[in-house]
C-alpha cells in the first residue's frame, strides 16, 4: 500500500498562486501508485499580512513542521516593504528549519533558447549554504536618517555550517561529473574565504576520485556567459549562490525552468520546494506564468522523499514538452496540462 | 606651455606589466600639445613581496600620493596567498586615497563579438561605491581550524560615504541618458539596503529630469544577460559592482575592453586608473594579453584631469581598431602599435 505523505502547502504571492496547483498535481500523477499527499495549506503572504498583520505566526510554523515537506510558490509584493516578508516568512522557514542545502540545479533543455549565441551543454547544480553568511540578519544601524548614518551587515559563518554543505556537495559530485567548483571572494572576505576553502580542501581529501577547484565570484559571473559547460557542482555561500542562480537561470533560458530545494539533510525538520523565481507582480493574474519551474520543484521533493523513479517521470515529460513546444506562446493551464498529459 | 602632470606607474603583476607601457604610450601621444607627464616607477606586487617581503611601504605610499594621478596594470599572483597583495595594495591604496567613486563603463564596440545571441546596443556605466562595504576588512575569526570555528565578514556603510557616491551618479546620469538603477539586495540586507534607497530617493529629488529604479542583485545578473540596453547608469556597493562589473564585462565580449577609475573626486588624493582584468597568470609572458583596457584606462586619466579631447582621441582609435581587426588575433604589441597608429 502507498504511503502518505503530508505536504503543507504555500502558494504565497502573485504568480505563486498560480504556479503551485500545478506542482500539486504533478506531484500526485508522478506518484501515482507508490505515494499519496494529503495537503495542508497555508494562507500566508502578503494578502494575509495586509489583511490582519500576520506573517509566520507561531501556531502554523509548528504545524507547517508537522509536513513531511513544504511546497511554496513565491513571496513578495510591491505594497510590502522590501524585506518584511523576505526575512519574516521565506527566510524564517529556512533558518528555522534549518534547511542549510539549497539545492539549485541549471540546465539548459533541447527546445529552449539561451540568450548566449553558443551556450554548449550546461548542466550544473549549485550547492548554496542556506542558514548563515549575510542572510542571518546581523547587523543595524545608527542614527537612521542623518547625515552620521551608518548601517552594517554581519555575515556569520561557521565551520558546522558550512562543512555539511562541502561535504553534501562531494557526495552529489560522486553522482555526477566528479567535480567541485568553490566560489567565494576569499582575495576580499578572508576570514570566511580562507575558512571555506580550508574546508573543501579537507572534505575534498576524503573524495579522491572528485576533482576541485576555485573560483572567484565575480570570475565565476563571467564563465557563467563565457563558458558555463565548465562547471559540474557549484558550492558556494548564502548570498553568492543567490546571484549565481538567478544569472545561470537566464543563461538556461528564463529562470521559468529553474526549480530549488531547500533541504535538511538530516530529515529532522521539513525541506521546503521552490520555484527559483519570484511572484512576478507584473504578469500576476494574466494565465502567463510558466508552471515549469514549479512542476520541477514537485520532482525535486520527489527525490528528496526517496521517489527517483517519479520524480524521472517528471523531468522526462518536462524534457518532452520543452523539446516540442517550448518555444510556443502558452498559458499557464496550457503549460500545466501539456506536460500532466506527458506523465 | 602644456603643463606637466606627475603620473605614478605601478605595473604589478603578471599581464599588468605588458600592458600598461601601451597605457603610458597612449597617454603621451593623445596629450601631445596639451599636456606633458613625468613618470614614477613604482616596483609593488608580486615579485617585490617574494623579494622583499615588501607589500607597500609608508614612504612610497606617500611618494606615490604626491603624484597627480596613479597608472596600475593588475595586481595578485599564484604563489601568494589570496588577500595579501588585493588587500595591503589595491584595495590600501583605495581606501588609503579616498577613492571612493569606482567608475566602470561597459560598451559593446562594433567589431567585438558579444556571447550574447542579440546583445543589442550596450553602454552603461557602473558607479561602484570604493571604500565601503565588504571590503573594508571589518571581521575576524574564532577558534581557526576546529571544529567550532566561526569566522564573520562586517559590511559598514554610512550616508557619509554612500550619498556622495549617490549624487555622483546622478550628476553623471545627467550627461548621459538621465536613469540610474539603484543595485542592491534591499530584501535580505535591510540595513544598508534601506540606507542606499532611503539616499537616492533624497538625491533623486535635486534632480527631477533623472529618472531612477531599483533592482536586486539577483535580477540584475538576469537582465545583463537578457536586457542589458535597459541600463544607463548602474549604481552600487562594493562588493555588488565588483560582481556586476565583470560580468558586464563579459558580456560586452571580454573583460579585455574595459577600463576602471578609482576616484576621489576631491582631488585632495591621486585618483587610480586600471583595466578591470586581472594579472592572468595562465596568459603572462605571451604577448597575449590585450592592451586595449589599460589604453581606455589611459583615457579615463585624460578625462580626469579635464582633458576631454585628448581622451576622445583615445576612444576614437579604440573603436576604429576594434571596428577594423577587433576578430583578428593579433600580439599585445601588435594591438598597441595598431591603436598608437590610429591617433
Ligand atoms: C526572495 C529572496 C529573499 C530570496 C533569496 O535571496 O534567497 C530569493 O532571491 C531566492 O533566491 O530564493
Ligand atoms: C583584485 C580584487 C581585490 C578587485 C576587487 O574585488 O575590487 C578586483 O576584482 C576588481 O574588481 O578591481
Amino acid at each position: 500500500m502507498a504511503k502518505t505523505y503530508k505536504i503543507a502547502v504555500i502558494p504565497g504571492d502573485g504568480i505563486g498562486k498560480e504556479v503551485t496547483p500545478w506542482a500539486q498535481k504533478a506531484l500526485e500523477q508522478a506518484a501515482q501508485g507508490v505515494a499519496e499527499f494529503e495537503y495542508e495549506h497555508f494562507d500566508l503572504g502578503a494578502e494575509r499580512y495586509l489583511r490582519d498583520g500576520a506573517i509566520l505566526p507561531e501556531d502554523e510554523e509548528a504545524r507547517i513542521r508537522a509536513n513531511d515537506a513544504i511546497l511554496l510558490g513565491a513571496v513578495g509584493d510591491p505594497r510590502i516593504k522590501a524585506g518584511i516578508l523576505e526575512r519574516g516568512l521565506l527566510l524564517k522557514l529556512r533558518f528555522d528549519f534549518d534547511q542549510y542545502i539549497n539545492l539549485r540545479p541549471s540546465k539548459l533543455y533541447r527546445g529552449v533558447t539561451s540568450p548566449l549565441a553558443n551556450p554548449g551543454e550546461i548542466d550544473f547544480v549549485v550547492v548554496r549554504e542556506g542558514t548563515e553568511g549575510l542572510y542571518c540578519g546581523a547587523g543595524g544601524a545608527v542614527r537612521r536618517g542623518t547625515p552620521q548614518e551608518v548601517a552594517t551587515e554581519v555575515s556569520i559563518n561557521t565551520a558546522y555550517g558550512a562543512e555539511r554543505v562541502v561535504r553534501y556537495a562531494f557526495q552529489l559530485a560522486m553522482k555526477r561529473r566528479k567535480h567541485v567548483t568553490l566560489v567565494h571572494k576569499k582575495n576580499v572576505l578572508v576570514n570566511a574565504g580562507d575558512m571555506w576553502q580550508r574546508l573543501v580542501d579537507k572534505v575534498g581529501a576524503e573524495f579522491p576520485e572528485v576533482s576541485h577547484d576555485y573560483c572567484h565570484i565575480d570570475a565565476a559571473t563571467i564563465y557563467l556567459v563565457s563558458d558555463p559547460g565548465r562547471f559540474d557542482v557549484i558550492l558556494t555561500d548564502n548570498l553568492f549562490g543567490d546571484i549565481l542562480t538567478d544569472e545561470a537561470g537566464a543563461v538556461v533560458g528564463g529562470v521559468g525552468y529553474s526549480a530549488s530545494g531547500c533541504i535538511n539533510a538530516t530529515d529532522e525538520f521539513p525541506s521546503m520546494f521552490e520555484p527559483i523565481h519570484g511572484s512576478a507582480p507584473d504578469i500576476a493574474g494574466q494565465h502567463k506564468a510558466n508552471p515549469t519551474a514549479a512542476i520541477l520543484s514537485a520532482a525535486m521533493l520527489l527525490e528528496h522523499l526517496g521517489f527517483d523513479e517519479a520524480a524521472q517521470r517528471i523531468h522526462r515529460a518536462v524534457e518532452a514538452d520543452i523539446a516540442e513546444l517550448g518555444s510556443t506562446a502558452r498559458t499557464t493551464e496550457e503549460v500545466g496540462r501539456d506536460i500532466l498529459a506527458r506523465m
